[in-house]
């Protein structure tokens, strides 16, 4: 069933222990777009600006991925520029600049309108409250958000958790945003803010699901090949919300499934400098080391 | 099969957010066995000071501990004060003075010298060294140590590493040893040490077990209910050791497994103040848990 992104799609520069790389394509949306596209079609909306390199265009569309939402604006794309050091647990931004993605007013096309799942990548919970409001055929919406957003529009994030049916955060936005220390109470604590689902990530420590009277816990797929954590979350949302759009199983064995396909698929996207191990990956990468992961997870 | 700890037998106070307990029964080779007998029959080799209260031996000796080894010696008993706060991810030492442990010189009884299956709970490497070597016919031993060994003695440290057939650690103190950050690498370089497995704890996030060309990462159970983090390391190795010893099975199959019941055994453990919820618990208690655990994990 139809899946549709909106987000960042930026232009990054990184470096970590293993390599750097120079105003690559990156952004929430091309991570969660090409995580999503190994499981089902995408459709993407978000802005760049007319320095876009077309190349990265051609690369989206070659995997499934629609891009009729796609604005070129008069500027500059979103930059990003970072650096990761140590055991990588933290990006250290370098650089970052919204130019167009700052003032995009995301519109869905009429060709989107019948979009039923629906990911809102981290952004303004302003302009996020904005985008589900123009889908009201779309019954399972879930969004990300961070830190910045937590700080400055608390009451705007709220009414937002409202208005969705899953919220996707890390485990320091989960504390931070509820001043939980137990991540299970502050999971509890998001969910009484409405969503029917919240999921948590934990990194390399994996990720805890809770909703509908279930708690999921799995660790991430081991790998010691982790090159670069850059858009790790949104692949992991990504590999979630593309199996749960490829085969309409919301239910609690349905949840789990999609958990473990997230997992995957992210252990999958840290294995590479910016998009290019997720840009090699097929959709038999994803099924061989899900195999595995049943495998290790069997007591 | 036999299964034998050494360690500490301790007299904790205890404070966290979730209430204060005193003078109660701890220690490292307490917690283990408690958590092991809920598998199989335990031996215990330690020391107490004559202010030991009675009714702490006999509770033991209920629980299927073989209280043979126990030496009560002339001085007090090791008593540790520590205090948790927030998340309760680490204890903070009030007091602590080692007594009668600071010298304990730990003999084998006869009674005990066919034992095939040795838990070295954390301890001074050089003692550790010296009770291996009482054990001419155990064919599977495991230690634990802490930074402190570490930082004071290393090579004593390695050199055991050479003697025995299992590693069990923390995150922090894996990276502590082998100056790695990722946990796998870590875990690879601890093999070179000696050791067939090793095992590291990351807390609430589980843990990983290493060797035989095996990698099994689990996620801690999931409970919302921990009261009291202490010994939670020492009943976690007693849930792994006492299923080995149950079993006699070491297979990467075996090892798996009993990796599940440590899991289970340390999330009972910190459900209650000290050794509460570990002495209340019984065989079912593990079973049912773990059927729930593997249900969870049922991808």
């Amino acid at each position: 069933m139809s899946l549709l992104v909106v987000g960042s799609i930026a232009l990054d520069t990184i470096e970590t222990p293993f390599g750097r790389i120079e105003d690559a394509l990156g952004g929430s949306a091309t991570y969660f777009g090409l995580a999503a596209s190994l499981l089902t079609p995408v459709r993407l909306v978000g802005v760049v600006g007319n320095d876009f390199p077309p190349q990265h265009v051609e690369m989206l569309k070659r995997r499934r991925i629609d891009t009729t939402g796609l604005v070129v604006a008069e500027g500059g794309t979103f930059p990003w520029k970072g650096r990761y050091e140590g055991d990588m647990s933290a990006a250290e931004t370098l650089e970052v600049a919204l130019n167009v993605f700052g003032t995009f007013d995301p519109r869905i096309p009429p060709e989107y309108e019948d979009t039923r799942y629906v990911f809102l990548a981290n952004g303004s919970p302003r302009v996020q409250r904005a985008v589900r409001s123009q889908l009201p055929q779309a019954d399972f919406v879930v969004c990300d958000t961070m830190n910045y957003w937590i700080d400055n529009a608390p009451d705007e994030l709220k009414a937002l958790f409202g208005e969705v049916d899953g919220v996707v955060l890390n485990d320091a936005e989960a504390r931070m945003l509820t001043g939980r220390d137990v991540l299970m109470d502050a999971a509890a604590e998001i969910l009484d803010m409405g969503p029917g689902l919240v999921i948590i990530k934990k990194g390399e420590h994996g990720a805890m699901l809770c909703g509908d009277g279930q708690v999921v816990a799995l660790p991430a797929y081991p790998t010691s090949d982790v090159k670069d954590p850059t858009g790790a979350g949104d692949s992991f949302a990504g590999g979630f919300m593309g199996r749960i759009a490829a085969t309409g199983d919301r239910s609690a064995a349905g949840l789990k499934s999609a958990l473990g396909y997230a997992t995957v698929v992210a252990s999958i996207a840290v294995e590479g400098l910016g998009t290019k191990a997720l840009a090699a990956a097929t959709p038999e990468d994803i099924d061989k080391r899900l195999d595995g992961f049943r495998e290790m997870l069997a007591l």
